[in-house]
């Protein structure tokens, strides 16, 4: 039995518990929000966001972020993105050397352009972080239904340790070292999953989607593989896995709010509709930044920012994108 | 103008030809059926698999292959895998030494475990053999719906002119010096969108769902690069590119057949039911013998044809999946 606590309780928070409890495990969830707590508590077999789920009596729930800190063996990050850093820095003077911290939270931060374990690093520079990233909807996980996920860290003992807690009869857990290249994998397609959501939305057929989401991995994993990252990460779990799951399903956010633009609403038109945040915006914008930062040519980045932010048509964008040079599938393959 | 000849009248062979017509090329299509050709003939606006779309008079059908093979810029290879031996010796005395030949058939040779490609070398070496394989329903490409598709051939040389002739403002067209890996991927992804059928067929989510068609693209990328493959072209789109447009289309048969058999039925109760040859079950045991031929670990493989051969029931095949060792996402990725 380990003890874990997981920091933020949302909905990927609260899943998580749910298995991490159903695998025998201490789970302590911690909360910022006073409300929020006393309605887990209250409601343990009606959560809001994961119908049908209960969360076990012996799963502890509290506003106290040093007793969340103090002797764990895991710590979860699971708060949203944006409140990483804040919660990273309050937490930091709580956490002993090498703790063990493992980012499930997703985005890169606007002004750095850092990804989260990033963040992670800078303000709790004391602690081992890792990743959990993979095709992973909270719901289906709280559900039992079979899900796979990848960790990735900074050493085999530290994954392998990360792997034996979370692992079950139907949550598989694969380790890798490559954490940057899981990071971008799992903030980057969101973009594409938004980009996905204007091709089906301006009519056109399972083609031009299967492109559409092709090409885009393709220039993440450029971007990727040039800021660190191993090619066949992107083609794992936290890439394509995710990208799977994002773009085929009809509630996601990010593919939602491309639906709408591809039907000709305005980005904010499209926000108000879905009435939630879209990561796939801010990712769009983060992207094109690091594109240019690393000069790598992310196409349908660019298009995508150009629909988003400078009020240029669906439409023209895809046919910008279609009548492009003629071009090798990957520059780096080459005829001997 | 270029003039092309398509062998083999079935549903992609017309739909190239529309779409080579409409580059404005000199297109004649053989097929060997006289039925057929009478009827391609009398009904070129009302084709049977192709609705909505129209075979344009200027293109010329013919039963004669001479005629087919001569004087031919490009010959493009249409028919079903089991007949491209038999018509590849057939039309071998006819064609000259260079002839580029694109194979656009699908599949692995039963006995020899020969890629089609490697089919067509056997019995016109001779020719200058490409191949073209991507995300591309024929009847989406018939109606113009924007399409992209990767070209492999032996010189940068061939790739180009293949491009410019097919290349239109709908279809775009990648190059690639990698044929094997474009033929693996496009071959074996009818095994994964079997099993993806399954999977969906038992009734699990889309977390197993998008686990089982990474993971499967992960180990007939094992395979591919084992057999001289490249990474990237399984990540390309006649890899995850094909492998979308077949697990997430209802009218795909594959995912059908694997549907059924999630279901409960026998392999042969789910076949009767399609009523329609089924690829990936043919697939499925070249993909395994090739596995052991190459000494590759392909579970997804093998636990598929437990089901399709030996009578072992779904969920347990999913199960054994699920319980296997630990394990990392890809053996290559070492820590330092």
């Amino acid at each position: 039995m380990s003890k874990v606590s997981i920091l933020g309780a949302g909905t990927w928070g609260c899943a998580l518990a749910i298995l991490l409890s159903g695998n025998g495990h201490d789970v302590t969830i911690w909360t910022k929000i006073e409300n929020e707590a006393r309605m887990l508590n209250e409601n343990r077999k009606d959560l809001k966001n994961l119908p049908g789920a209960e969360l076990p009596e012996q799963i502890n729930i509290t506003l106290n972020l040093k007793e969340a800190c103090t002797d764990r063996d895991i710590l979860v990050m699971a708060v949203a993105s944006p409140y990483i850093r804040s919660t990273a820095k309050e937490a930091s003077p709580y956490i002993k050397n090498d703790q063990v911290i493992v980012n499930v939270s997703k985005g890169i931060e606007d002004k750095t352009l850092y990804t989260l374990s990033e963040v992670l690093k800078e303000e709790i520079p004391q602690a081992d972080i890792a990743v959990m990233s993979g095709p992973s909807h909270a719901e289906e996980v709280s559900r039992g239904v079979p899900t796979t996920i990848v960790v990735g860290a900074q050493t085999k003992e530290t994954a392998h340790l990360i792997q034996d807690v979370f692992m079950s009869d139907v949550f598989r857990v694969y380790t890798s070292p490559d954490i940057i290249g899981i990071e971008l994998g799992g903030s980057l397609k969101n973009v594409i999953a938004l980009a996905a959501g204007v091709v089906d939305g301006l009519g056109f057929g399972d083609n031009t989607k299967a492109a559409l989401m092709t090409r885009g991995i393709a220039e993440i994993s450029r971007l990727g593989v040039k800021m660190g990252g191993k090619l066949e990460t992107f083609a794992g779990l936290s890439g394509i896995g995710d990208l799977f799951v994002t773009c085929t399903s009809k509630h996601s956010r990010n593919w939602n709010a491309g639906y709408l633009i591809g039907q000709g609403k305005s980005m904010d038109e499209a926000m108000k509709q879905v009435n939630q945040v879209v990561e796939g915006v801010n990712s769009a914008k983060a992207a094109l930044a690091l594109a240019k930062k690393n000069e790598v040519e992310m196409p349908i980045v660019e298009q995508i920012n150009y629909v988003l932010f400078e009020g240029k048509s669906a439409k023209e964008a895809l046919s910008d994108l279609l009548m492009r040079d003629k071009s090798k599938e990957y520059k780096t393959l080459e005829w001997d």
